[in-house]
């Protein structure tokens, strides 16, 4: 028997549809129904294996799921919530996949107060370019962090179903508190975002900038890769962790004080110290990768 | 007849036997002489037939060349000037490759003051992660930029020969002043390296830095590249470049000032903004590319 017998994904873009490719792979699905706004997505879905079933909504794909995975955009996370709660069964496990935790704990703990001990809160850290369920993939997942963030009511048996979800899909999953999670987060995704669009704000915004731009190189190029991301994804997500990036942002400054001083004083020893510690503890970490 | 007869490479790493390996090529040399620190590397650049001949130091490797291509880190720069000083023809022409400019032209106002009509400054735009003799090839400036950065002294003939010389490697060459340039690559280049490495140690620094480096992905990995790059590289380019440097800080610290009161007051459309600016310009710059 598959861990999950039918799997709701609503919103059947390329994290909830390539979630469902990967369980389909390893046998560990029974159907996928799936929900979503755009009727062209849905019916790429199906037309590609992705569902199986498309429902009407998302109140109607929850209905009989013993899965379900809200893979939706955090602006309409709520009003998702809102639509499933009443369809919700207590055997249900209910799952997300959002950048950032807290604020869908929250948004769970005022949507589906009475199904918080089947909630597992999770965020898949698989970036990608492309989106929709024409990307959506089997090995997105493979050898991919997972974190899973449970709430103190989550019961052990949906957390457990999750994790092995997850690993079915080749992920390996941690564990760990939703305020961890942000701050990790905040620090090593969300700071160097807002970083970048900084930066290329910075240069678009002069007279000369076209001049600019035309001696940009490749150093330029991979450092700024990431501005060329969703602005809408990424106001939401600096919104949603607003405390813990804010803290980030002022011991970045800091750093870049010191930074200030060291070149104003044209103490190389001391550019030299950061910038050593820096590049040993960068190769260092592509190494272990 | 090929544009340069002899050509005198003063420094046979990546750059220096690059560009003797792509005249080479295009059938623009006659015969290239090299001088350096390390035997080692200028026997491998013999053996690889990047010179056909070793000097026993750069004064003699000048002579009898009528150009001079200064292919040494901007450490060693005043001394490899001082010593080539004497021995330079009033028809010889001397360029460099560092990545700023004016502390180039500051060191040959002191050091080859009797040369500076034919003197071009220059600075191809080939990054490269590899270095040394070894790691040199004939297409490393094959559609690069190569900016030169004329002295108000330098001769037209110099400067013709200089920009005829990288053409022949297949750079495409702009002609600008040098505090132009350096302004340029201060926002372009050098900052972007200080933020990257300002990033990284600011994470390596801390007591959970495993942790941190544990849940960095891909926009990370891109983001801090740069930060790889040798820190006594980088020292130098940014004490050499430092006014223009400083300048592009305090730039950048109060676009982030910008970003940390729209994010303080959960100003989702301000941050869209500038979020969005930064991602169109830079979808349009890499789509020039």
């Amino acid at each position: 028997m598959p861990l999950i017998e039918r799997l709701a994904v609503i919103g059947t873009g390329l994290i909830g549809g390539s979630f469902a490719l990967a369980l389909k792979q390893a046998g560990q699905v029974g159907a996928v129904v799936g929900a979503g706004r755009s009727q062209e997505n849905l019916q790429t879905a199906k037309a590609r294996g992705v569902l199986d079933e498309i429902a009407a909504d998302a109140a109607h794909a929850v209905q009989g799921a013993d899965f379900v995975l809200l893979a939706v955009p955090v602006g309409q996370m709520g009003g998702v919530m809102q639509a499933i709660a009443a369809e919700l069964a207590p055997e249900v496990v209910v799952s997300d996949v959002g950048s950032t935790k807290q604020d869908v704990v929250a948004l769970a703990q005022t949507y589906l107060a009475g199904s918080l001990s089947h909630f597992v809160p999770g965020h898949p850290i698989a970036g990608a370019e492309t989106s929709g369920a024409e990307a959506a993939h089997a090995d997105l997942f493979s050898g991919k962090n997972v974190v899973l963030t449970p709430l103190p009511d989550t019961n052990f048996r949906a957390l457990e179903k999750a994790q092995s979800a997850w690993q079915a899909c080749g992920a390996e999953v941690s564990i760990m508190q939703a305020a961890q999670h942000d701050r990790i987060f905040a620090a090593v995704s969300h700071l160097p975002h807002l970083l970048a669009y900084a930066l290329v704000d910075m240069i678009a915004g002069r007279p000369d900038a076209e001049l600019l731009f035309n001696y940009a190189a490749s150093g330029f190029r991979d450092f700024t890769r990431i501005a060329a991301s969703s602005p809408e994804m990424w106001r939401d997500i600096a919104l949603a962790n607003k405390h813990a990036l804010l803290v980030e942002l002022e011991a970045y400054e800091a750093k870049l004080e010191e930074l200030k001083t060291a070149l104003s004083a044209a103490d190389g020893e001391a550019l030299s110290k950061i910038f050593s510690r820096a590049q040993e503890a960068r190769s260092a970490w592509s190494k272990k990768r």
